[in-house]
């Protein structure tokens, strides 16, 4: 296995390359998530990677310390936008790369540059090294363990309140040996649970419950969600979901496109007349960020690749009524490979 | 008091005034806690608020249930950003008014209109209302009452690990009505405490302490940080920090520059011989985000208004030593207001 030095080094060889092919002279990366791929350093204010030959990194004066422990890159203090631009004049660069999520202000200030928003770097994360695919497993492995470990069912029993089952959620995770959740939990009850996205209330735990949840190992995160159900009516549309799930995971394979993986689960979902109710797309890749390139939607045609990992999560939202969503994380494989053995229904 | 509508109302026609005084069109808004302020809808996933005489806001298909309950504008279900530019075009839209942090891939998408940076909405955000005072004043109550419930000193002694004291911290917080953390809070201990933004760790308590946290009352943030000292040297330098704190507290007021109260926090620290280890300015104004303009910093001239918060937060970092931070929130008031009553030495 390469050590973290080398896997820095290779992994710029390959953007240096592939910047050089679209006639891009350098690189500016400022999104923390990047730098810290490419050089080990995770920046908490702000910090510019130059990637060229030599690359280098302009870092905020208080993160030196940090910086210069960590950073397998050369570091440089950052003193202002006049002195990067006037450094990269000097190195002679004229076309700029440049992330398609850099904001505006810092876009302006470059604009002597030819920029080229250029996916190089999300396209190199898309395929895991043996090093980020074990921090994943291990991630999904905490995460699953201390689900179990919170017992939802005797929470509910209880009459325990979202927020508190969301934190003691986080606690357990952290307790098992992740540094922090990979988002914010989603502990949604009752007629909530049909917003994909609420937020954990003061309010005692309703059925069904929807827990969608992660954690992070060493920077890398997972992504898993279960809902546990209480009558018939929310097992039927569960039966439904864990459908499309299970055809979905067995879709997703090397060679296939991430929009097909999509059509599987939408299709399943439609035939028996809730295709109005599943109101996102199927799943998202993710690595360090949460959500990463391809997602599994029905406009991405990214073709799947082995050491890819996407999430699988169809859902079926009734409003008014309740939500049921299942998600697993699944490793491109040969045939797609379910990350840790949580059972869907718990 | 203005009911929330009313609010948003006033805010929307006061944006409208400075848009026409700068001669733009409308404005497009994507920052989240931008579109909150404006609508009281808060997006998880993406939004476009248009700002022009009737405004809208294009919304996720997923989102669509959420907003429709808290949004006082207009929505409408986002399909692509050609129907939106179609739809900018028909209204006769030349001149955009844009956020400094729009994304380059969406800064691009729109480059057929007229883009300008503006900080209208960062300004109209400066000035606080009754109701935000209120939040900004209950989510400190919540923090400071937490932090003594806490206890550093006896974890300290019984040797607890810096992660599980700020859990513990969230949880409490939680459980005194926040949210949320409003960032993620600091707990670093020992040598680390240098470290402006050290991540907690596994770890348990060395000395000194420093702690920097705050949560969220109705999406509203406090942010304090103390640092709990156990020796001669560690006083020396707290009181030299604490010196700089309380003069330069005493210093903000309606009519001063930002940039004014960061040269008396520094010019003391200066004095004493520790200038070059003061790595950050000295604080920055607070309200849904955790940073907002003003900053308290040299190159800062905003001149301080009523009604607006900001931190006053001088440290002193001996690199492998220990840090001394010493954080208070103040509302500019006639004097500035310290919010709480916290003491800073504890």
């Amino acid at each position: 296995m390469m050590g973290n030095n080398e896997i820095h080094e290779f992994h710029i060889k390959n953007i240096l390359r592939k910047l050089d092919e679209n006639d891009l002279d350098a690189m500016l990366v400022a999104n923390f998530n990047n730098i810290y791929y490419l050089s080990g350093y995770l920046s908490t204010s702000f910090a510019f990677l130059i990637i060229k030959e030599n690359p280098i990194i302009f870092v905020s004066g208080m993160d030196m310390e940090n910086a210069s422990n960590t950073s397998s890159i050369d570091i440089v203090k950052y003193e202002s936008f006049d002195k990067m631009i006037e450094y990269l004049k000097e190195e002679e660069i004229k076309t700029l790369a440049i992330e398609s999520d850099l904001t505006a202000n810092v876009y302006e200030k470059f604009k002597d540059f030819n920029l080229k928003i250029s996916d190089v770097i999300s396209t190199e994360r898309m395929i895991k090294t043996d090093d980020e695919i074990e921090k994943i497993f291990k991630a999904a492995d905490i995460a699953h363990k201390s689900l179990l470990e919170l017992d939802v069912r005797t929470k509910q029993e209880k009459g325990v309140e979202e927020w508190e089952c969301a934190y003691e959620l986080g606690y357990l995770m952290r307790k098992n040996g992740a540094s922090i959740e990979s988002f914010d939990t989603i502990f949604a009850s009752g007629p909530v649970s049909s917003l994909p996205h609420s937020t954990p209330r003061h309010h005692v735990l309703d059925t069904p419950v929807l827990v969608d949840y992660g954690c992070k190992f060493e920077g890398y995160c997972s992504d898993t969600t279960r809902t546990f159900i209480y009558n018939e009516k929310q097992e039927e549309i569960s039966d439904i979901v864990l459908e499309a799930h299970d055809k979905a995971i067995k879709a997703v394979e090397a060679g296939v496109k991430a929009s097909q993986v999509d059509k599987v689960a939408r299709d399943i979902i439609s035939e028996y007349g809730y295709g109005d109710n599943f109101i996102h797309s199927t799943g998202h890749s993710f690595g360090l960020d949460i959500h990463e390139n391809p997602s599994l939607s029905m406009r991405d045609d990214t073709v799947l690749e082995n050491n890819m990992f996407v999430t699988v999560e169809p859902g079926i939202y009734l409003e008014g009524e309740f939500g049921i969503r299942i998600e697993d994380m699944v490793l491109v494989d040969k045939k797609g490979k379910v990350v840790g053995n949580l059972p869907q229904i718990l």
